[in-house]
């Protein structure tokens, strides 16, 4: 078997930059210090949702983790067990994924307590257990994971005029017939050779994205078209990343009109609220939602009869200024299609969006009696900061007063066309998205 | 925008068809003759298993859909209009999915009844019903709808050295370099220009492609390494079953050990059983299990076990005669692997299980009586065909004895070298697979 160059040089960096971050450790017993790591702490209460930056951070509160300390013995232990298993996974030539590293490590100790009993203690029980341990890996070494050669599944394809070296091959994303190019789980590795587009698109859905790329959206618009097929992988927001900061182009992201594509946006864009340590590196803070919105589907008359409603419009100022003077705007359904186009929202739709601008904008939005009795006041979910924007308080006001959604195939439905030569050209050139 | 040459002649056939099968009902209308389809029935009664074949098949009932029926016209009506819609798809060049077709035919229509009331009645309420009808045209019309430009979302992806044509494109699928080629939604376009390949192997998870790709295990082996990422998609059966049929190349089937993984396999090389009139395109009926099994885990040693118990033997040769006489087998996992790999099986694992190989081999072989008190006795659960043979049997009695199961990430976990180099090249050159 052979590696290819990209990757073997990939092993070194990593084996060098994990005998130096642990070097310090020998040093320590050699001159009989106590043992300890120290790193950032991957905490919510940890997380800052940097307004300038647009993304989310971990703060500055460090973590200690001592070997003779009974609370942190085990958590250390299990630090060097998963940092020993990677360290030789790559020097045996090998490529884990995080379930593998939880295999490997999976054994039990015996030994004899303090007060004579035989005791029985394992590695780990559960891979919540030793995937933690990989990301206070990935934290402490200041390293994505990818780079340790960790691989993992990987849903992201890509067509476009782009041209990359992967592995030892070069590759032209724009001859790969009616298939795709499936990204890699080491996006890092990619070399860009050449480009030429104007905007990367992002579809949630594959089988939009296969529409699109049929139908040669993507080399009349110079698009480099990409699906993250439902919720984004790392690999697949990493790639993303790389090409809005390499190639500073924009990134628009197409995505159903309920609180889950909302929040696949979101997540493209600031990152996962419980893994913040990722997003310096995984997330575009320059993404833009360009769809599809409850105003396209809508309008805003009906905002404004929302408005109307007593209390409404100080409440939402309050939320988020300058909600109330918003823009008009069309919607680009017809009162016929909507009927036939739009879904009710679920319970749980409801609770996804109260996650995502808090209580409040739903207590005062909402009309329909069989969701208000059901939704419970959850205190302290006051929604993400990023969401706290007038242009998504309106939406989500629209979405809790009609309690409805749409999928993208709505707008297919309507035909292909509408979708490809009318919907997302005219959004892109309107400036009419989200950002 | 352009169609590639491929497209623009598929839609020209595919016209053609519905044109030539509809054309008969106008001339009906012509000569005033009453209405009606026939075409073969889609249920599970006329579903028959094929041994010689090991295919799932439709059987002799037909099916009636008569105009002036008052139980058959919303079917009649339906199927019409959905033939309409697909027909217009194709002149109007697009591609729908599946999702779009269903809202593109949904509205209401208003009429006067007999007794004066006005009455609303809609197209279809939901995907069920439309998903029904055009699985009815795919029988109707005798062809896949992937061969009337209807797309869908598409999981699988291969790599290995195969040269393909398609769209416009010649693209080298050994020169993916990380990444793999995403096979397009409609994989009887594809045209093989140049192969150079031993075998082909599918394996369940993304993740262990990943890996196996990564190693250069195709490479190596001169295999074509394909994954279908969890349950199978009809582009990716249809794609396996070309290069089985058009090459003879063996085609082997890499999943976990459990009854999911062996349900992957079936729907591979059977069919999948509510839906066997695809059977005879998308299914290959020469596809090997080649692992991993419980025989591989366990070894054969603890089925001699399960044959003591009193009565078991008597049973299992009923089921599946010679079960009692099969090869002794060593296994690949060591005692203390196996302890830390094997996962305990969930009550739905051995649910599923019982639903192959029915309940009796269940009720002899299971010992848990965790599980034996919950399982509640189905008459009429007997298994499917394909897996009353007497080395499936071994398998499940195994599974159920010991309510163990295994991923295959368990084995890489032993190291990717092990999967790679020494597990699947013995498994073939041994022939030691399930057929």
């Amino acid at each position: 078997m052979s590696s290819s160059e990209i990757d073997v040089k990939t092993r070194m960096r990593a084996l060098e930059l994990i005998r130096s971050s642990f070097k310090k450790l020998v040093e320590e017993i050699d001159r009989g210090h106590k043992l300890h790591l120290v790193f950032p702490k991957r905490t919510l209460s940890n997380t800052i949702y940097d307004q300038k930056a647009k993304i989310l951070l971990l703060g500055p509160d460090v973590q200690y983790r001592s070997f003779t300390d009974i609370n942190e013995v085990k958590k250390f232990t299990q630090t060097l067990l998963m940092a020993s298993i990677i360290y030789n996974s790559l020097r045996n030539n090998e490529y884990p994924t995080i379930r593998d590293l939880f295999y490997r490590g999976k054994h039990s100790i015996t030994y004899t307590s303090i007060d004579g009993k035989t005791v029985s203690e394992n590695s780990w029980d559960e891979q919540r257990e030793s995937d933690s341990v990989i990301r206070d890996l990935e934290v402490l070494l200041n390293i994505l994971r990818e780079d340790l050669l960790i691989l993992s599944k990987e849903k992201g394809k890509v067509v476009g005029n782009l041209v990359i070296r992967s592995g030892d091959d070069i590759i032209d994303l724009s001859k790969m017939g009616h298939g795709a190019y499936a990204i890699e789980p080491t996006p890092d590795l990619i070399e860009f050779i050449d480009i030429d587009a104007e905007y990367v698109l992002v579809v949630e859905k594959d089988a939009v994205f296969q529409q699109l790329h049929r139908y040669g959206f993507w080399r009349k618009n110079k698009a480099i078209l990409i699906t993250s097929a439902g919720q984004p992988d790392r690999a697949t927001r990493r790639f993303v990343r790389r090409l809005s900061e390499e190639f500073k182009l924009p990134v628009y992201i197409l995505c159903d009109s309920d609180p889950y594509g909302f929040y696949i946006y979101s997540v493209f864009k600031v990152g996962s609220i419980t893994l913040s340590y990722e997003s310096e590196r995984l997330s575009t803070p320059t993404a833009k939602f360009i769809g599809v919105t409850l105003t396209d589907i809508f309008g805003t008359e009906v905002f404004k009869e929302i408005l109307k409603k007593p209390g409404v419009k100080e409440t939402l100022e309050e939320i988020a200024k300058g909600v109330s003077r918003l823009k008009s705007k069309q919607p680009y359904l017809s009162a016929e299609e909507r009927k036939n186009f739009v879904i009710k929202a679920k319970l749980r739709d409801i609770e996804r969006a109260i996650e995502l601008v808090g209580y409040r904008v739903a207590e005062v939005c909402m009309e329909s009696p069989e969701y208000r009795n059901k939704i419970k006041r959850k205190e302290g979910v006051s929604g993400y900061p990023w969401f706290l924007a007038p242009e998504w308080i309106r939406e989500l006001c629209i979405f809790f007063y009609t309690t409805s959604k749409l999928e993208i195939e709505a707008i297919t439905g309507k035909g292909l066309k509408f979708l490809a030569d009318v919907y997302i050209p005219r959004k892109i050139e309107s400036k009419d998205w989200i950002d």
